[in-house]
């Protein structure tokens, strides 16, 4: 077996997921990251920056269901969504389809990632011909404190960022979520990745204690993709006020028109059920 | 690197899972199938059949907690339990701690995967001490038809088996559920391994039309594991009666005394909320 027809992502040095490559349509090395892409013989084409993988077509659709439906079908009325990072488009592309979003800001931080899923990734690309999308190249977090200060206000803001290292670090801190509090409606909502609750504990936890020292109401719930390790993993979400189960409505997902391939409207309820050892270390950052 | 130290799993010729390795504790070919158990870096000790994980240390809480007890708190009073499989002797254990079972039945057809788990698996195979454990070495299918003749009945009977290839295949069929029916009491429960609606849509899709045409009850529900393919995965639910969230009463958890690491109250009714893209092949299977 040629060991090049595989690309291989390793998770703590002592767990490694490989898949089978047709071919490797893309390579470069942006200012912030390494990022590549290749065709897949079981998971269509794939995203990988720095080596992890960032999204497959195979399975795209359940991280992009879950990080940007929860939150628009909670809130009453979203019109104004701000996504930080989200490079590939997906996320963008899902805010969109809600009819009352009049407006979907997105700041990605590396100009790489966007031009190299516009060449390869239509799938998620799509997004960047909509013309309620205002793409900016550009840092989150000084993005975040300067719209802020400009007076600028979000209903849904989205982190849809890497973990926390590299570029994507300070977006797990204080400071920004402070900011992110600021730019928000008074019936905003903040929707994060929040990582693995069995491999990324530690983060998690960490995104957690930020939230409730800077939020009204702090939860996290999850879902189970195919190409992150494990499978299982959560977003968080925080708000000024709306609770995102006793606040959703469910007809309000019934009579969208829409259709999606993981969410749904028993999903959105049942994501907020934790399995135990879960619940136990998350609780005490929990707000109702 | 050292090819050696790495174990690992092909999915569908094109995904690989590789775990590091300490030792190799364990190797053994027997009438049925590879018998290896492996002491792995990062997920303790490993069974693999025929070179598929069939549990680990760090994750063999959520497969055992799930397929034992959602049939054992649906169920009133379960006072008989079958195991079919489950060498390892983690679903065994499971159902010992509930204090209304007064007899567990376990027929495993590889005395070869017992024998491999007393010595190396305490953590599942502890179970093989509990007085209240039959544990029988021989062929399910054939026990299950037997016992029915004989005129036993039991509450719950958990087909614990791998994919259906090799001896397993015959657990996925008509004939084999026709005698689990007749096998049942009247408010009896089968839950069964159901396959990765991911990677293995169609064993999943046969499974719920066996049971269809067989229980007047049939239901899927999911769970997300470390080290299954995708990480998300199912069991059916069949029964003669019962519904397992109508017929469900969270007290019934909450007043057991029982302590879980995946399984909770929550988790019970929100693990039968089905991603969309399961929902719409597998509702016509489906029987309220």
């Amino acid at each position: 077996m040629d060991k090049n027809t595989w690309v291989e992502e390793t998770m703590g040095d002592y767990y490694k997921m490989r898949y089978k490559t047709n071919a490797h349509l893309f390579s470069g090395q942006s200012n912030f990251q390494k990022v590549d892409v290749y065709e897949t013989v079981g998971h269509g084409k794939m995203l990988l920056n720095d080596n992890l993988v960032m999204v497959s077509e195979r399975d795209e659709f359940v991280y992009h269901d879950m990080i940007s439906h929860i939150p628009l079908f909670t809130h009453p009325n979203p019109q104004r969504v701000l996504v930080i990072g989200g490079g590939d488009g997906g996320t963008a592309r899902e805010v969109l389809r809600h009819k009352s979003v009049k407006e979907c800001v997105m700041v990605e931080i590396d100009e790489m990632v966007v031009s190299a899923c516009k060449e390869f990734i239509p799938q998620t690309s799509v997004s960047f011909k909509n013309p309620k999308l205002n793409l900016l190249i550009e840092d989150g977090v000084k993005y975040v404190k300067d719209a802020g200060l400009r007076g600028e206000k979000f209903d849904v803001i989205i982190v849809d960022s890497c973990d926390p290292i590299g570029p994507s670090a300070p977006l797990f801190g204080n400071e920004f979520y402070k900011d992110v509090h600021h730019l928000l409606n008074d019936d905003g909502i903040v929707v994060s990745q929040g990582e693995s609750p069995y491999y990324q504990a530690d983060n998690q936890l960490g995104l957690l204690k930020v939230l409730n020292e800077e939020f009204e109401k702090v939860f996290i719930y999850n879902f189970s993709n195919l190409t992150y390790p494990g499978g299982f993993w959560s977003f968080t979400f925080a708000s000024k006020k709306l609770h995102p189960v006793k606040d959703f409505n469910k007809n309000r997902v019934l009579d969208s028109g829409l259709e999606f391939s993981y969410y749904n409207e028993e999903i959105h309820t049942s994501s907020f059920s934790l399995p135990e050892f879960q619940r136990k270390v998350v609780k005490k950052f929990l707000k109702e």
